[in-house]
């Protein structure tokens, strides 16, 4: 199956939607499933999940409904979801400490194998588990643990330097909860979460003078 | 000014980013600019940088360059963040305290008042100041203290019982951090972070099944 280059971020926000959801169907109770279902259930109208399907593989023919268990298989694959990706924390306050304590994302297959600081007041302290390590042991770390993902929740100021660390560690996914944008090779991807941003989303939408006015 | 229905979330957030960048430059030293220089220091092409100005309004002319001062008070202004939006945190769990516990929400005009939970061990303790109430206090809480942005932090199986409550106290927005959909009426707007649906970004974007595979 080749990438269809168009794929848009929105698509793939809901290609995990629908994963999510059907992990959370019985299949032993549905195996076969309709866009028209799934679409009255997820609220999404069938056209645009049969499109969406339809952009990442062929394997549901029209009339026939979906199997669950393809869908999901198909759907885990081209989101890279059905292998595990082992992560580390970078920063290991608030935030760092935070994601350690969800047990969310070793469930879905991301466990989270070390948080790494500079506090050696922190360091040793284990969260939900997971040992707090001298920032020192990084690149033995990465290398002895097959670890592929850096989560960033440092300050501001030693963003780039963690990056640059964590590029030169051989690491090719960098989750960056830091609210900067950082500089990587082309070969290792960036995915951000921005609170800020997010909060001024929310702040347009409230905003009266343009939403509630006609054009 | 109207607001240009088309107007896509991609924009908003360069709009954010826009607003951000030109809050950290010295007005002082430069009071025009323009989208040559800033397309430059920013890495983004000056012609969707004006493509992005001419979509809230008509603040700059060609070849003239852009005033910071009005150019920072339109973006601010089409944002609704020119304004103060008083918030408070249901749920003052481990992320619940992480954002009290940041101090750039207040900075940029977002200001948490009070944290909500109904665990008697938190409640009348303090995070960064700001105190964790009982739940039974939310209604006349919003009401004395002006709150219009309620951040969900609670668990998966009450996000929607206290999504209702915040509706029915006449919350006007919702910062959504439960990795779950909610159900609001038209004017209560809403804006998810979700932790899950970035990760599975990340992973797919880290697939060399797809991203390597020239078609």
């Amino acid at each position: 199956m080749e990438k269809d280059k168009t794929i848009s971020n929105t698509t793939i926000r809901r290609l995990t939607k629908y994963y999510r959801y059907i992990e959370e169907l019985d299949l032993k109770e549905t195996s076969i499933i309709s866009s028209y279902t799934l679409g009255k259930m997820m609220g999404i109208s069938p056209s645009l999940i049969r499109q969406d399907f339809n952009a990442i593989g062929e394997f549901g023919r029209q009339g026939h409904g979906y199997n669950l268990d393809t869908l999901k298989k198909e759907i885990g694959e081209f989101l890279g979801i059905n292998k595990i990706h082992n992560m580390i924390v970078i920063g290991a306050g608030n935030l760092g400490q935070t994601l350690a304590n969800y047990d969310g994302f070793a469930k879905v297959g991301f466990p989270i194998k070390g948080l790494f600081d500079i506090n050696p007041k922190l360091i040793g302290m284990k969260i939900n588990g997971i040992e707090i390590i001298d920032l020192d042991q990084l690149n033995s770390f990465i290398k002895d643990n097959n670890i592929d993902i850096g989560i960033l929740c440092v300050r501001k100021h030693c963003v780039q330097q963690m990056t640059d660390i964590l590029v030169d560690a051989g690491i090719k996914g960098i989750w960056n909860f830091s609210a900067i944008d950082i500089d990587v090779p082309d070969d290792v991807k960036v995915e951000s979460v921005n609170f800020s941003n997010s909060l001024f989303t929310l702040s347009y939408l409230m905003n009266d003078k343009y939403t509630n006015q006609k054009s």
